[in-house]
């Protein structure tokens, strides 16, 4: 016999569907949800659908947002001459709390790769390229991934603003700082050699 | 200059309240559910709105159910004599994956934990006792957890169904199957030495 709750079972497909979420993970995260005596449930969907119909992409740079032009873009402090090219929204956060840039961003959403099937079009290139137009772009820092689809994603937008007469850097290899020689992979290692720099 | 969005804020702080996940999980599974093409973000939310609202506890056994009375308590071909008390609706979910028990359950969501301020009265005990009044039932399994809150728990209820005649039963100690005797903890070995059976 089937002993199985509905609604309950449909919570838990949702929680799985959630990255490094798995079947018993679901479980256990759908139960709390629902035997919590605070309300959780409704608090946990009013977010949602809060956050499901106000955050949209900022029309400049596509980093989340809840108006027209993001709070980055906005700011009239920021260097407007660099943009930073990044994969996904959570890594222009990564970028604020350095406190060291204080350029604009791209979200790119994404990078490319053709065994997945996204190509140049399904990424945010095109909008990238929109900005550009203007002149008042004189650098891009390409900030993707260190992996192969972040290389290609670098490497292709490399190609095409290199043709527009802008300037185009990368984020430097390297062994991260309060790292372990002794544990460092051998080619971060041999980029890290590649990339030194006289004291 | 602060550049959060908040109703990207709230969301956050939703999947922070959930058991496991600290803040940059919560941070990457927000983005996730609101970067989905596929309307993640209502479908969740509405699963979330309907499992809160449709689910209940069984008036009988205290799972949770959509109905007044769940699967398992409606369900006349299971033996009405023996009722396995357990700490959360998740157990019986474990037991009925044995395909083992035939028996009723009933949930205490919770165990006695004075230091939490949990009491017999916080728990649904009071409901387990309501169904042994009618003397259908001779056989209690006590199934909370080997810890030192479900033993407070087992040897509290023990007491209670005892002194009404009824049997009360608690689940062997022993090493776990497939488990390696070298990696057993002292408790459960000599408990294991103490529950030993003749072969």
């Amino acid at each position: 016999m089937d002993y199985t709750v509905a609604p309950l079972e449909k919570l838990c497909e949702q929680f799985e569907r959630l990255p490094g979420i798995g079947k018993k993970t679901a479980r256990r995260l759908a139960y709390y949800v629902i035997t919590r005596q605070d309300n959780m449930a409704e608090k946990f969907a009013s977010a949602l659908m809060e956050a499901g119909s106000k955050i949209r992409y900022c029309s400049v740079c596509q980093n989340l947002t809840d108006s027209e032009i993001c709070a980055v873009c906005s700011d009239t402090g920021r260097d407007r001459s660099v943009i930073c090219v990044v994969e996904d929204a959570g890594d222009v956060l990564a970028f604020e709390r350095t406190r060291e840039y204080k350029g604009l961003y791209h979200v790119l959403h994404g990078a490319v790769s053709p065994l997945d099937g996204i190509g140049p079009e399904q990424i945010k290139i095109k909008e990238l390229m929109a900005r550009l137009a203007d002149g008042t772009v004189n650098e891009i820092i390409v900030a993707t991934n260190p992996t192969v689809e972040g290389e290609a994603t670098a490497s292709y937008i490399s190609r095409l603003v290199k043709s527009m007469g802008i300037k185009v850097t990368r984020l430097a290899y390297g062994i991260p700082v309060g790292g372990n020689l002794e544990h460092a992979d051998e080619i971060t290692l041999s980029r890290a050699l590649e990339g030194r720099n006289e004291l």
